[in-house]
């Protein structure tokens, strides 16, 4: 039995930056799974497996096909149950669908305007142009003027991290007790940021903790990736 | 056996306004209890009971005193487990911590200047001293100022309501297939602005929806609220 999850790369194909494929893999080693963390290029993504999915992260779990972060978690409680939970029950799918919507709408855009412009330059050359393409209708203005850079929004950026904050003053991980799948959804944004900047610029003392032991976990799946700068 | 909740009210004891209170409300309504909501101006908080409590809400259940809107929770689930549970676990609490520092962080200060004046106007003449004081002080100007009216900010809530929009789009409750406490975590600060200013200006069709029928739930609680205007 392989399992292989289709993970975004660089130029350097050991570059890992994709917020929702660091889910995915934290989500895998939570579970203490061996995975093949297959490297692939935005325009690779078109070519995963049956071509069904248009983004990445992408399971193929013994032929498998399991597409988006939240469905690969789901996927794997339901065929790890006996491993502990990611997802944790009703009340657990509800609170990381939250997260999910709070994390891409108030932290994901400002790591944007943070590393846009790096990002594109870790890529290779064909997916610099898709990035570019892409990004740039997205934003509606160039890589260069969106990318405002890491100081210039690091108080942003705390602002922003406010509520994990206040829960993380109140318990050790965002689940509560024990790391589960929301950890990693919240950790998501600042890995990306850390793999291509070098570091996060995190002030409060909680959540510059609970960063520190989310990296650690699980043989320090997070810590070792390769960094960009 | 007596259950009292002592509840912040206006001039008009009939007037509950406080966003806090709502949750304790709600939360005692879910369980299906009789309860005595007395109404506790402003000035009357240190007079509660022991006095031990600066905030509502504070209850009183049958002798035993549990102060804050989330400990009145956990206490109503471990005190009646066998009603619908409110927390519902660990990541249930997990899940309720966050949507209170989110809640309060990014909905509550935008309620504060849609209606903060409307707020000092309907309390009693000792409240309206109290208030002044002390939210001038906090809001660092005038209420005059600080109100900013329903209408100017009735972007900027919806804005914010974002996450909840995109939550409610996937599931028919903040807390999933059944209401739970974060669900009158949520309500509670559109409640304070429906009771003072009469209406909500909510947008999205998924959060319009999940708000009327959290107004309808336990048979209607939350919709026969007094309204000041």
């Amino acid at each position: 039995m392989t399992i292989k999850l289709y993970d975004l790369c660089g130029r350097d194909a050991e570059l890992r930056f994709s917020p929702y494929c660091w889910r995915a893999r934290l989500a895998l080693a939570h579970k203490r799974l061996r995975f093949d963390a297959v490297p692939t290029p935005f325009t690779g993504v078109p070519g995963i497996e049956d071509g069904g999915s248009k983004t990445v992260p992408v399971l193929n779990d013994d032929g498998r096909i399991v597409t988006g972060s939240l469905e690969i978690a789901l996927h794997l409680d339901r065929a790890w149950p006996d491993a502990p939970t990611l997802i944790d029950g009703a009340s657990g799918l509800s609170h990381a669908r939250f997260l999910d919507a709070w994390t891409v709408g108030a932290i994901h855009p400002i790591v944007t305007r943070m590393i846009v412009k790096d990002i594109h330059d870790v890529l290779g050359d064909e997916d610099q142009r898709y990035f570019r393409a892409s990004r740039e209708a997205r934003l509606g203005r160039s890589l260069e003027e969106a990318q405002v850079g890491v100081e210039a929004l690091a108080d942003d950026l705390n602002r922003a991290l406010a509520p994990m904050a206040a829960t993380l003053a109140q318990q050790p991980w965002v689940g509560g007790e024990a790391p589960r799948f929301v950890d990693y959804i919240a950790l998501a944004p600042l890995q990306w940021l850390r793999v291509i900047a070098g570091d996060v610029p995190v002030e409060d003392g909680a959540v510059r903790g609970w960063f520190d032991r989310c990296l650690a976990l699980h043989g320090g799946e997070g810590a070792r990736a390769k960094r960009a700068a």
